[in-house]
């Protein structure tokens, strides 16, 4: 039999809850929540340490929360009210799970590829553009999404929802700007800032070499710091009405034109 | 002097709100509600007839409603209560218009290219899919959209408000499926349904004769209709871990990678 909290009055519940809704207490214990079967295998799958799984007998079988003790996780049971407290959706599996924050700095990127094709954000703001910048990056295996001049904690849960789990199974590392250049020029990639200033159309570009692509926010755009860094500025051209275009959809063109002149191997 | 209303019980305003909230009301009066100085430029830039337009002296100046007139609109001042009433997002410019819907069937399309590029999207729901959509096609300046099999009237203020506008500025056409499939091929396009099963990786392709491209929602992808259609069924290639991809971004490699083998003309 599995321990049972019942009360949301419950110390460690009401420490949960902060975790699920503050930036810094993520900070301060480096750890979050996770919610739901997909996103917890997947960051089973992507290296990541679970520490507490909660579950709703209703939803999440006694017999699914044995299964997951071979992982050497405290499994409590919870009541329909505790739980309600914790889920951050409306729709959802009855498993909600405490898991250790990675590092995300620079230096613990695995790079493998002789070739790596890397994804640089800088400051971008909603969760739902990072959600979708990581599915794009998923999609596309890029080697790494670097976060440059973070806004935000990775670990946000409207983060984890928009990327559909995709934050755990990327290398994401996060990092100043002026520390993602120098990592990347210590590594010999050629920088693509995407901007509409003196840049190249992105089509007449070569990214098969060792090839970062930097995005920046909508609002914005890139700093001063990544146009001077680039090996190329270059754009998308914008034949229409409006001058801008979503980040992530600007993002998919630019990362899947590389895949396209490296054949998507 | 303009005539005024401060009171949001007066008979007008309430029709008003209900035109904000409400498709049916949209769909039987023929008419819906713009929101800020840019919006209104636009519908104004893509013909559309403005009726009438109600201002918050605070916010926007007489000189600026005065020089309205020119285009034969009733000019209404409202009090800030009455704004508060009518107004959809948080920051606002003080500006709203009752604008005339436009009837959006195929037979209205105006085509102008000799070598047209159509985006299709079948069943779009959520409205941020559709604005974004509708700004990748902007961007990529298409010759029309088409909505196939619509969930949603256009006019829902989340679409105008994640348009940023483009709703008003590009040809976008409403019909069935079938009556879309029909009208693409009395009309000779090749059209290329964006699936998984049966396909052709997307960059094998040749987009620069008079082309469609069809993408469906994430939940369900594209109905059988659109695959038997089809000219070529197409993929993007899905190297991750999680197989799916947000919709607006899968349409707008798709639609770069036909406006790259046109070169951009």
């Amino acid at each position: 039999m599995f321990k049972i909290i019942s009360s949301p009055q419950n110390a460690l519940i009401k420490q949960l809850i902060l975790l699920k809704e503050k930036s810094r207490q993520r900070k301060k214990t480096n750890q979050f929540l996770i919610e739901g079967k997909r996103e917890l295998s997947l960051a089973i799958k992507g290296g990541y340490k679970i520490e507490t799984l909660l579950f709703l007998p209703d939803l999440f079988s006694e017999s699914e929360a044995q299964s997951m003790s071979q992982y050497n996780i405290d499994i409590i049971e919870i009541s329909k009210e505790v739980f309600q407290k914790l889920a951050h959706r409306d729709t959802t599996e009855g498993v909600i799970a405490v898991v250790n924050s990675k590092n995300h700095t620079l230096e613990d990127l695995k790079l493998t590829s002789k070739n790596p094709l890397i994804l640089v954000a800088e400051a971008p703001e909603k969760p739902g553009n990072i959600g979708a910048l990581l599915r794009t990056a998923d999609a596309a295996n890029v080697d790494a999404v670097i976060i440059a001049n973070p806004k935000s904690d990775l670990y946000n849960p409207n983060i984890i929802r928009s990327s559909v789990g995709c934050v755990f199974t990327t290398e994401i590392a996060m990092a100043s700007s002026e520390e993602a250049i120098a990592f990347l020029k210590k590594y010999n990639f050629n920088i693509f800032s995407a901007i509409l200033q003196e840049s190249e159309p992105y089509h007449s570009q070569d990214y098969t070499l060792p090839t970062a692509i930097v995005v920046g926010t909508e609002a914005t755009g890139l700093t001063e710091e990544w146009r001077e860094a680039a090996t190329q500025n270059i754009s998308i051209p914008m034949q229409g009405v409006i001058d801008s275009m979503n980040v992530s959809v600007a993002a998919g063109i630019l990362i899947f034109e590389a895949k396209r002149q490296r054949n998507f191997k």
